[in-house]
Formats: C-alpha cells, sequence, structure tokens
C-alpha cells in the first residue's frame, strides 16, 4: 500500500479492527476450565487470552513469527549524540545480512522468519534542530515500505531497528508527543558518558524548538523528529492491525513509534504487548504513557528488536500451557 | 548415591565442585567482543557466562535440559491449610503423568526432558505442629531420591513440585531458618481467603514451637517441617552440583529447599539461578535472603517448576546470542 496523504494513514487507523469477541469468550472460558489454581499462571494468562481474540481462534498457537529490522541514518549524529561513528549504521546492516547480531539469534531460537529493509542509508534524514527531518513525502515513501514489509500470513510480529542516533529521535518525538524537558527523555543510547548525555538532551531541546509543528500533530512528530527507520517501524505496526497480527513491542524507539500512533488514534496499539523494560532512560515514562506493561526486565538496551524477539517465547509458553493443559474434567482432578 | 547420615550430605555439599575458571574467563572475553554495545544484553550477558563456567564450555549451549517434579502429601493439611483438598496431590501426578500440567507444556517447549517422582504419597509426612514431619530415616530417603532422581548426562536442571499444604511447610521452613513470624511468611498459594491465611500463620507459628531443633540446623528446618518432596528438591539440587550442572529455581518452595542448603553450607547454591519472582507472599523475602535476583516476574504462582522452565528460554536466548554472534572483528563493524 502506498499512502500518498497524511489523510490516508489516518483512514487506515481508523478502519482498524478489534479482536474477535467470539474467540476472546471461548479463550476466556477455556482459561479457567485448565488444571490450575484460578490466575495461577499469572500475566500469561492475560497474555494467551489476548493473543487468541486477535487470532480468532481459541487454542491459537504461534507458528510463523516475523521479525522485521529497519535500518535508517540520521542527520544529528552530525552533533555527536552516539558512541558510535554513524558508518556502524550499513556495518550492522551487512551484520544483519550475514547472521551475525544478537538479532538473528534471537530470531532464530523463536522459529521466527527475520527481514530487513535499509532505507536509503546513504541519505541520512535532515539534522532536526535546523528543522523538520523529513519532508511529507520521505515520511510517507517510509511509512509505506514498512507497512508493505509486513507478511500477512505470518501471525506475530516484532519490529526493530538500527540506526546510529536513534535513541535521541525517539527522545525528542517522546519529548513532542508527551511534554516534560530533553532530559527527561534521553538516556546513554550505545553507551554515551555524562557529555554526551548532557549533549543528547540539549539536541532533543533545540529539535523541539526547530520543529513548533512536532508539538501539535503526533504524525508529524513523527516526521520532523523520527528517522526513516523510525516511521518505518510505525507502518508495520499499523499493517499489523490491519492483518490482525498481534505485536510484541521492543524498546525505546519502537516504543517511540508505537506511541504516535496511540496519540493518533486511541487504541491503535490494542493488538501490541510491551516485550521489555529496556535500560534506556525514558522508556519507563514512555510505556506508562501508552499504558502498557513490559513483560522482561532484563537490563537489555540493544534494541534490533532484541527484546521484543526474547518475549516471544513467553508468549509461546503462555499459548503452549493455554492450547495444550488438560482441564479438570478432562484430568480427573477435583476442583479447589 | 544413598545416604545413611547427615554426615553424608555436609560431606556432599563441602565437596561440591567450581566452575571452570577458564571457561569462564574465555567466555567473558567472548562477551566483550561481540557485536553490541558493552553490556546491552544485560542480564543475558551475566547469566550466559555464569552458564559457561559451569559447563566448563566458552561457548556452550543447552542441549539437554531435565525437569524434574517431585510429590509428596502433607499431613499439615490436617489443619485446612489448602484451598484444594488433599486427593488433589495424587490427581495431579496422574496429570504429569498424561502430560496434562502446565509443566508438561512448558517442558515440551523448551526440549526438557521431564521425570515425575511421587514419594510415598499414601503416607503424608506428619503434622509438624505436633513435632517433627519426618524422622531421620525418611528423611534420608527423600534426599536420596532427589540426588538419585538427576541425569548425570543432563546439562541444565529444573525441579518443580507438587504437595497440598506445600506452601505451609515452605514457609515454616523460612520462619526457621530467617526468624520473623509465621505472618512474615506465608501466602495465599493454591488461593485460600483471609481466614486461610491467618489459618497458615498460626500454623506455621505452632510448628516453629513444637519443633525447637529446626531454628538450629538448616537441615533439620528441612526435616521437621518440610515435606518429602521438598526434600527430595534439595538432595537433587545437591546432585546437579556435584555434576556441574546448573539449575534454574523455581518458586517459593523450591527456594524455601535451596535456602537451607545455602544455609547449611555457604556457596551452595551458586551453580543455581533464580527463575522468576512468584506471586506467593514470602517469595522476595526468601530469594533476597539467598541474594538471588530473580529472571522474570510474570505473577506465576502455580510451582511444578512452571516458573524456572519458562525460564529457559530466557536462558536460551542468553546462550544463543553468546554463542552465535559475530565478533567486531568478524563482522567488520567499528567498535564505539
Amino acid at each position: 500500500m502506498q499512502f500518498e496523504t497524511l489523510s490516508d494513514i489516518h483512514a487506515a487507523l481508523a478502519a482498524a479492527p478489534k479482536p474477535d469477541a467470539t474467540a476472546l469468550e471461548a479463550a476466556e472460558l477455556r482459561n479457567g476450565q485448565l488444571t490450575k489454581p484460578p490466575a495461577a499462571l499469572g500475566r500469561l494468562e492475560e497474555v494467551a487470552i489476548w493473543y487468541c481474540g486477535w487470532r480468532g481462534n481459541a487454542r491459537a498457537q504461534i507458528d510463523a513469527p516475523q521479525v522485521i529490522v529497519f535500518a535508517g541514518n540520521h542527520g544529528i549524529t552530525a552533533q555527536g549524540v552516539s558512541a558510535f561513528p554513524a558508518e556502524v549504521t550499513v556495518q550492522m546492516v551487512a551484520n544483519f545480512e550475514a547472521g551475525g547480531a544478537a538479532i538473528n539469534q534471537l530470531s532464530k531460537l523463536s522459529g521466527a522468519k527475520m527481514d530487513v529493509h535499509a532505507l536509503d542509508l546513504e541519505q541520512p534524514t535532515a539534522d532536526f534542530t535546523q528543522g523538520p527531518a523529513m519532508d511529507e513525502a520521505a515520511f510517507l515513501a517510509a511509512f509505506s515500505t514498512g507497512w508493505g514489509a509486513v507478511d500477512p500470513t505470518s501471525d506475530l510480529l516484532v519490529v526493530g531497528e538500527m540506526g546510529i542516533g536513534n535513541t535521541t529521535a525517539a527522545a525528542a518525538m517522546a519529548c513532542a508527543l508527551f511534554g516534560g524537558t530533553g532530559g527527561d527523555w534521553v538516556g546513554r543510547g550505545t553507551g554515551v558518558d555524562d557529555a554526551g548525555l548532557a549533549r543528547k538532551a540539549d539536541v532533543v531541546a533545540r529539535g523541539i524548538a526547530a520543529n513548533p509543528e512536532a508539538r501539535s500533530d503526533p504524525l508529524t512528530a513523527l516526521r520532523c523528529l523520527g528517522g526513516r527507520e523510525i516511521v518505518a517501524m510505525a507502518g508495520a505496526l499499523a499493517a499489523a492491525r490491519a492483518n490482525c497480527i498481534p505485536v510484541i513491542l521492543d524498546g525505546f524507539i519502537c516504543t517511540a513509534a508505537a506511541a504516535c500512533l496511540e496519540q493518533a488514534r486511541k487504541g491503535a496499539l490494542d493488538h501490541c504487548v510491551a516485550g521489555h523494560l529496556s535500560a534506556e532512560g525514558g522508556h519507563r515514562k514512555l510505556l506508562d504513557a501508552i499504558g502498557k506493561e513490559p513483560l522482561l526486565n532484563l537490563g537489555l538496551r540493544l534494541g534490533e528488536g532484541s527484546g521484543a524477539a526474547l518475549a516471544i517465547q513467553i508468549l509461546k509458553g503462555a499459548l503452549a500451557c493455554h492450547s495444550g493443559m488438560a482441564s479438570f474434567a478432562e484430568a480427573g482432578v477435583s476442583a479447589g
């Protein structure tokens, strides 16, 4: 699908389907009959039922997960916001393609198909301290790429990213969406020191000042302060919704992309669960802002979709129990 | 191995091996060269290195995990401490054997062999409010069963349990080991109401009073206040250590069994990682007492080894990254 105006995106968000009420009810009923004390599987019960609702199947399982890693380059790197040089983006894309990155190992472990989309790496977005990162054409192209990257036959989606400088872009987006200062949202990213952290906070403040329109509209915040890979993530999240494909959200950058959709249309993330709490500074606050509680909290701050890909294993465990366990009646076990 | 005296157990704990220093160092070195910012995989890095040390292999992977579920019956059920009747223990053993329980699904998902050991279910332990739950012969037999249940060719161990009434037994053990009142350690178990919770706290207090020797020695606490399945868990944990098999600890009851070993011999749990934080009341305090931080916190409170079996997936993810990722040099990526 090619999006030609911002209105096309708003229309797609407005047309988003809801979970299957019949499957949801049947999954809840089944959960109550399984051989365990009520609620003894904690959040596993909640996510299993949620997944079944979206898949329209009271005993759904994950058979065809897809992981998509989007990569983009950021003009903002000129401001010294990263511990790594900008060339690392293209080098890491080669590493993804050769199978050597963390996300390759985690995708393989979870049986996920992994796709990599590098978006115009030779053409970084503009430095957003000087004005919008992207014009509307570049924004719509990236959103369309993200939308088109989703395999409609998959049954679970994880989107990850690679883009030196993109924790600063995500912090600026969060600041535009939810207010506060640059310092409230920046973190150490790939590992900047205290001076680097202060520089990031300043860059965010200058980015907000240079893009006043970003505060008035969430998709404009995404265009003015995001990057091509972040916009593509948002496009993929919206496409997953259109296809009733549940999503596990990754860390700070993925959540910032997701938050733009939620702010543009309340409920736009009902098909998403938060995979993990990143160690990146602003992630907890961003998750709170969109009302999501992470499944994992293991101090990851790598991006690439790594935390979400790891959380596929948790969702698989939840569904294995939900679909495979015997009921009290089947097992001849006395209920409490 | 048949343990014939308490001294035999102390001797086994004293003879416990340590991790392989060479493999540990090589695993740490490897971790520092992988294509990610330093520490960006958070706790995954720590557990991968820990596992490699115990397996004596800097690129170790999990190929043969074993899950063992021990079951036992408790005289203490006469005091009304559970929301379920005591017959459920034997019914759930049949469910384990038929493949219908949560632990069956989670073992299968992680590729683990699952064994079930029912310990003299027709002969519940004595009601510990009246005196010791077990005599020394019963205690040593259960410990020996647990030790013998461990497959020395496995490369990871999870021990789980089933025993109506056993959260009360575990709370009494924790109280004997670490002090405080019954109320500090009891939780809702399979789902008792407020009156049931108060009854459990009272039963713990009476159990401590009836078994003064339990406060003087951790293995005696296990004998006087535990159950056959809890003693067997301790035996299996000790056997795993003797075979350099890393362990993922499960919830409250498993941790109480483990804590007896740690109190009997400091460092006895160096081969163990805490799989999850149970929703059962005293678990956080018990983990703090043995200095372990759980990998997962998903509100599970089922026992059976379920939380630990789910955490196998996390450890597998950690090792997949550690053993499979390319180094900066191999991938041609610029280090920061």
